[in-house]
């Protein structure tokens, strides 16, 4: 029996016993289409309306026990995280999304009532962006896995990783750290502070600072999901240069503080180290092009790798993925 | 300890041992991109040239022990099958495919040499189409599962599951049947007839059949993978109407007899009950509409579901998919 099925009372109805196509059928009041949806879920494809010359494309795996614990997370919150981690690499991109294609593999003792929560929460984080569901699959498994695809647009040229330069500054906009703390201190037993437990569980991408970073002329952008000096450093690899962050300028929320000190580590652990809050990093060509609410925190220099306050970052570094 | 490690020589270097990125990096040369990639693989997305105003996307899951046994698939292979899979569901509307997403879940000790002769068989079945390989993820699993989303265009209006009328003639393209009989040859501890394994392992989707049946006008289509009398049901129900076989109209090859009379059962079992050859089913407004290389093996009449013969199927039905 999986972890989720026996956390429900034991004669709820299960995946394999309305099989594939039951399951599709009651999934498909809960992701109806778009605008520019011009076949939805149920043929072979889906097809898509395409305003713009182009379309931008990301994919991405969460699997139980390895991207989350599903005692520490609902399935409506599965379903938030796993669409936040596709929505952020539009973002990421200076994109928006528009349509999300989703593979969910499952026990075939897996609850329906799981299955549907998740597909809820999935289209609640969905919508905040107006993105839909144009499709998907299901199979059984013995390893909860979700797969998600993400297609979606920009208005101006897609910011990559590679264009920063000597003499850019590095910006962060969103909250950072926070869904590492969370992850502590549900590691630990408690379920407080709440603002970072649901951190964790649901994280907050700042959906339209990607387009606005792109409007404003950021030279370079990535997500933080494995964690800010990791994805600096992914950053400063693909443009070739350095990249100096300054702790100083680094936000440290008052319950990240108190969750350290209750631990005993320096908070700023989960700000260098911690991922999956989603906030983007960007470099802009000068600090009058850095928009509202993002904040500079470091710059760019010749060279290679990521310091941080002047040395090599010697902590925890970013996510295994093996 | 994964089956596919235990293939191969202990100190085979594995996943884990180079990490996600150092994977990557060997993928990335056999990925390369195409004409209309304008950022391929390695960034937050990629970026597609749409020329056509529209997508055509699907996606698609296999999980290893439920879509492929290893010890019957080699890894290109499943490479080969994971692609052909998500390809011919583009074909199944008509259209061409472009650029695909792969999604691999991986045990920590499956072998480098795995995952770079899937990638390898993957790349090898997309250029049959001249799609290209545009993005992914890796992730740790215990459970080695492939996701693949696949995006084309129609070079006419796509053709769905829904339009068949009564008085349609239904055609079909493509093997059907063989890759079920290879999969009982094997189960029974036997490596030949060499086609029928092999259609099981690597299956052949006659790719041009969907643009040159949209062309022909065809009215709906669908792809074989499940099962041709689970298919067509899907076929009917989608059309609201009811499809008659007429097996006498089903070719039966010389091969798929013997085996079938090894066996002793109605080689028919094979061609009624298979999935996963993916030819294609179409109904036409009439038989002189059915284009050359499509073989009339039915109706469609007013009413619901499929027979065969006049009768019900008490076959072995589709697929189970938990």
């Amino acid at each position: 029996m999986c972890a989720m099925a026996a956390a429900t009372r034991p004669d709820a109805e299960t995946l394999a016993e309305v099989g594939e196509f039951g399951l599709i059928e009651r999934l498909r009041p809960i992701f109806d289409g778009g605008p520019d949806v011009l076949i939805g879920p149920g043929d072979d494809a889906a097809v898509l309306r395409i305003r713009t010359g182009h379309v931008v494309v990301s994919t991405d795996l969460m699997v139980a026990g390895r991207h989350f614990r599903s005692e520490w997370v609902s399935a409506s919150d599965v379903g938030h995280r796993a669409a936040a981690e596709n929505l952020s690499d539009i973002n990421a991109m200076g994109g928006r999304a528009t349509a999300l294609t989703i593979g969910l593999a499952a026990p075939g003792d897996l609850p329906v009532s799981w299955a549907l929560e998740f597909a809820q929460g999935f289209a609640e984080e969905c919508a905040k962006v107006g993105a839909t569901v144009v499709g998907g699959d299901l199979s059984g498994s013995e390893t909860l896995t979700v797969a998600v695809t993400v297609l979606g647009a920009c208005t101006v040229a897609p910011v990559v990783r590679s264009g920063a330069e000597p003499g850019d500054v590095v910006a962060l906009c969103g909250r950072q750290g926070w869904s590492a703390a969370g992850l502590a201190v549900l590691g630990r037993g408690f379920r407080s502070p709440r603002a970072l437990v649901e951190a964790y569980q649901r994280p907050e991408p700042p959906y339209d600072a990607g387009p606005i970073a792109a409007d404003a002329g950021a030279t370079a952008m990535i997500d933080v999901s494995d964690g800010l000096v990791a994805d600096a450093g992914h950053l400063a690899a693909a443009s070739d240069v350095a990249i100096e962050l300054r702790t100083e300028a680094l936000p440290v929320a008052e319950q990240l503080s108190a969750v350290a000190s209750a631990l005993g580590i320096d908070p700023m652990r989960f700000v260098l180290g911690g991922g999956e809050d989603h906030p983007l990093l960007a470099t802009f060509a000068e600090a009058a092009a850095v928009p509202e609410g993002w904040r500079v925190i470091g710059s760019v220099t010749e060279g290679s790798g990521v310091t941080v306050d002047g040395s090599p970052y010697d902590g925890p570094s970013g996510w295994s993925h093996f």
